[in-house]
């Protein structure tokens, strides 16, 4: 069993939860539709299992390696690239104009679910490329377009995003890579770049980074980055980039990732995008896209773990019942054992929890593009509060069901005869990239929930209302219950935020980050187990243990997990400073 | 730095809290006391840092390995076992008489902490040596002693158990591995045994194998399996061993771990130990042991874990205080932001509330030898009762320390160039070995908590009760009431039992497990308050922020932590069902 992900989940999340059968009616889709989503569907399932999935461990165990001149990588990745670009996976979000498919940024999101689940190191690639693609589309002029976007589109060049530096990740502001105005209008790029991912390799042509850098003269801070064209080779020649070292990761191994100089001699040559210190601006293009991409990946690492488990507690026999426990009778299979059940139904709530938030906030994207302007205007509203939620919870309870997954197996899933241990390292790497936790707990409280007055939050516990009231499953209740309570938190924290200041209203954002992620995760269980309720009655056989699952799976998610939503509640309420005012000496 | 262990929480541990004085001032130990135990400290600081620290990401990143005729493992290795045998810390808790050093159970525990938290895959190895070593002691007869278990102690052989097999683990009673009885007293044994540590290698003349096998026409199950002494090498010649395969972990990669097979031609040679069909109770005296072992490593692993974290915390800097961003000033150390303060501030209750936990059953083993009749029975009953809880708590929450000292580094702890993501791949082992955490539930619950009407957790809320009232500390109030809460819980879900049956009453074990947990490092933790409390006056300089942090981390652990035990009290109140009837199919 390839154990990849549930191609049923997915079109049950798409079409019968989110209505992408709505969105698929616009015109912006006139040529593809439904059935075409789902032959590239299939598609993207047939490839991962075929050319993603069987060089995993391989990869894994064998990460590229650097011998001062090139960096080796195992033939199989850039041959599974081949099939990913000639299936034009690559360009599926983009529009017809571009070369692309014009499919839903959903589908797209579903399509990357398979490639991550089944080979995460190598769906890197052109998940970058893609979200670097998006960037230039969006912000490059038509010069730069016809260089850089449309090779890029073709598979021949790959992207990065260079953000980090040595000294700083999390302070991008404190940046120091400077970029020189040369008299022909381009640039001379000086300065360490870390982390960067695909940032050096020959499965392309060339590598096109976007590197964030500074225009000696402009703004201190934030308000001085700008933006760069900054590729590996320029005209036939290597640019001025060099690659200083591979970091060794405990996971998502083989993806190359590395530290780069530019400019050692006489600068690394690069093209500004747009206008001069917009580049926060313009990176967040990309970057909010890539903050779904990891949500996306969390949930699908959580996903193809769940099912490794499943297939495992199905087949391993051990112990026997309770209640009947004569040793000469056969052992049971470990499923029928309580506490496996328990251990499957939290990873069946993280992983299906997380992968329909991933697709959820893929669908508020089509929205925003696709939608009339009230439902476009309320996506982008909810859209931008839930990114870090969508970013960060699945990397945190996609990880605990990676940790679980491992558990089911005993010894088995520690070892590497088993790509539990794998999942459970590549999937560590997701609360740190692209933000870390922190930085989003940050972002939610900090900007989001009190941006223009509350209206995002007030605009998400509406829709949660909404669906209560529609609902006629028992959890609909508890809902709004939960949803008022963290509404008045909200509340509460905001007015004693006057007297006891930022950092102390700010201090246990992650807890709130949290919070927020568990009511939003809440409410998708609550919207799965409606529309399984809704199609129940006119199924049978395995299409109605299915649904039954998701209804069972709300119940155990509303029994198991909502109840921590009041716990945190309680603290934040308190605005408690003991975090604030531990002194450094005293750890 | 080294960052291996505090040594002054270690003293503070043993003496302030838990009252070793006491201890020491046993006859037992008339020979040495105070001074000497400190000495001995030091001495596995000094030789934990000079001789196991140095090669233990060497040692990770060569693991043994096997070429079909022997197992290959780096010189290093036994080089430290070298020091660690020539300086007494084999047989530091054993009798004068065994040429032991006869120390405190506790100190033994303590010492192992440092080697641990150093270089655990090698810890292990004299680590499984003490524990089988000690079986010996007490199970076997003197023939058997003067033949394996005095070179034993002596460094010379070293020890394993062996009760897992390939279709087997948690069920024990199912193994069948058989021993055949011989004319001259001795046993052929003929199986396959699975997850063997320190199965196969050079590093001692002989490896003693303890191995649970069944004598034919025996009761089956549990009742039917006896304990053998099986040698790697009887009288010079190789025994009918063979090493089928190294297992390749995730973690814990240097100590050998493989499947053995015995018997593959004329039987393995092998003795019994005491009589036939007690190999399971005897075994429990090792398991025992290996469970408080588990502790105190998954405890150690997250304390190392946090020391580094905090070293990285103090000299990184990043971004600015909420209230002063100007970017033209320097970034400040990053334990400046409340958010790391919050993350060194988990991980320390986790990682000293393992400690404690492991060092407190400890001094239980210690009271239970040299205590009067009164204390040694009540530390024997508590003891029982703790043993499930002092081997997952630290396993749960010592990984969750190793996996926010991750996130303290973001992209830095994710590489191997720190030792953190090592720390986190080791950690997550020990939910498995040794009884995984659903045996440890069901162990709780099932066995412990039920036995004699409740009789050992009356005994330990008393002791709580008895501490929160000569308490100062404002935390004293709330552990009464999580103690009340706790137990009301216990008597509710026992009285449902009758109607609910046991596979309802035992389907969440493993959240009674932490949630019992979580109330005894609650009580530790008070009971550290408590003690710097009292020190507090008469304390200066970094004594007096030692002593103020552990003020700080028992207010953290009752204001973060001990809330999640309603939580869960409140769940298992209601018997809930979920997880009993969710069938197979509907995953």
């Amino acid at each position: 069993m390839p154990n990849i992900l549930r191609r049923e989940d997915i079109s049950f999340l798409l079409y019968d939860v989110f209505g992408l059968e709505k969105i698929a009616a616009h015109e912006r889709f006139a040529e593809s539709g439904r059935e075409v989503f789902d032959q590239v569907l299939d598609t993207a399932e047939r490839v991962a299992e075929e050319h993603f999935q069987p060089h995993a461990a391989k990869l894994d165990a064998n990460e590229p390696s650097f011998d001062g001149e090139r960096v080796s990588i195992i033939p199989e990745v850039r041959a599974a690239l081949d099939v990913y670009i000639d299936s034009g996976f690559l360009t599926a979000p983009f529009d017809h104009e571009l070369g692309g498919m014009q499919l839903p940024y959903s589908v797209h999101i579903a399509i990357g679910a398979w490639f991550v689940a089944s080979n995460w190191s190598v769906a890197n690639y052109p998940v970058l490329t893609a979200a670097a693609a998006n960037l230039l589309a969006e912000h490059a002029n038509d010069q730069q377009k016809a260089d850089w976007l449309a090779p890029m589109l073709e598979g021949r060049f790959f992207g990065t995003m260079c953000l980090s530096e040595p000294h700083v990740g999390s302070s991008v502001g404190d940046i120091r890579t400077r970029a020189e105005p040369q008299p022909d209008g381009s640039y001379r790029l000086f300065g360490s770049k870390m982390w960067i991912s695909g940032g050096e390799h020959e499965l392309s042509e060339n590598i096109v980074h976007l590197v964030l850098a500074k225009i000696p003269g402009g703004p201190a801070g934030t308000k001085g980055i700008s933006l760069f064209i900054v590729p590996r080779i320029v005209e036939g020649e290597r640019n001025d980039i060099r690659l200083l070292s591979l970091n060794h990761k405990m996971g998502c191994r083989g993806t190359v990732n590395c530290a780069l100089n530019f400019g050692e001699t006489d600068g690394a040559i690069g093209w500004l995008i747009g206008e001069p210190h917009q580049g926060l601006a313009q990176m967040f293009t990309m970057m909010n896209e890539m903050r779904i991409g990891v949500g996306m990946a969390a949930a699908a690492l959580a996903y193809t773990g769940y099912l490794h488990a499943l297939d495992y507690a199905k087949e391993r026999t051990q112990g026997r019942p309770l209640t009947a426990r004569d040793p000469a009778q056969p052992m049971v299979p470990i499923i029928e054992h309580a506490d496996v059940k328990r251990m499957l139904l939290q990873q069946k709530v993280y992983a299906e929890g997380s992968l329909a938030l991933a697709l959820f906030a893929a669908t508020l994207v089509d929205l925003e593009k696709t939608g009339d302007r009230e439902d476009a205007r309320r996506a982008a509203l909810l859209l931008d509060l839930l990114t870090p939620i969508v970013k960060s919870w699945p990397s945190e309870y996609g990880l605990r069901a990676n940790e679980t997954a491992i558990q089911v197996l005993g010894g088995a899933g520690y070892t590497r005869d088993y790509p539990l241990e794998r999942f459970y390292r590549d999937n560590r790497l997701n609360h740190i990239h692209e933000g870390t936790k922190g930085i989003q707990g940050l972002d939610l409280l900090g900007r989001k929930v009190t941006a223009e007055n509350g209206a995002a939050l007030r605009a998400l516990i509406e829709e949660m209302s909404a669906d209560a009231s529609a609902s006629d499953q028992a959890e609909a209740k508890d809902l709004t219950r939960y949803a008022n309570e963290v509404g008045a938190t909200t509340l509460k924290m905001i007015s004693l935020s006057a007297d006891a200041g930022p950092e102390v209203f700010l201090s246990n954002a992650t807890l709130y980050l949290d919070m927020l992620g568990h009511l939003v995760v809440g409410w998708l269980w609550l919207k799965q187990a409606d529309s399984a309720a809704k199609a129940l009655p006119d199924a049978t056989g395995s299409r109605r243990d299915f649904l039954q699952g998701k209804i069972t799976a709300a119940r155990y998610f509303f029994r198991y997990e909502m109840p921590t939503i009041e716990t945190t509640a309680e603290l934040l309420k308190q605005m408690d400073r003991t975090t604030v005012e531990a002194e450094a000496a005293i750890f």
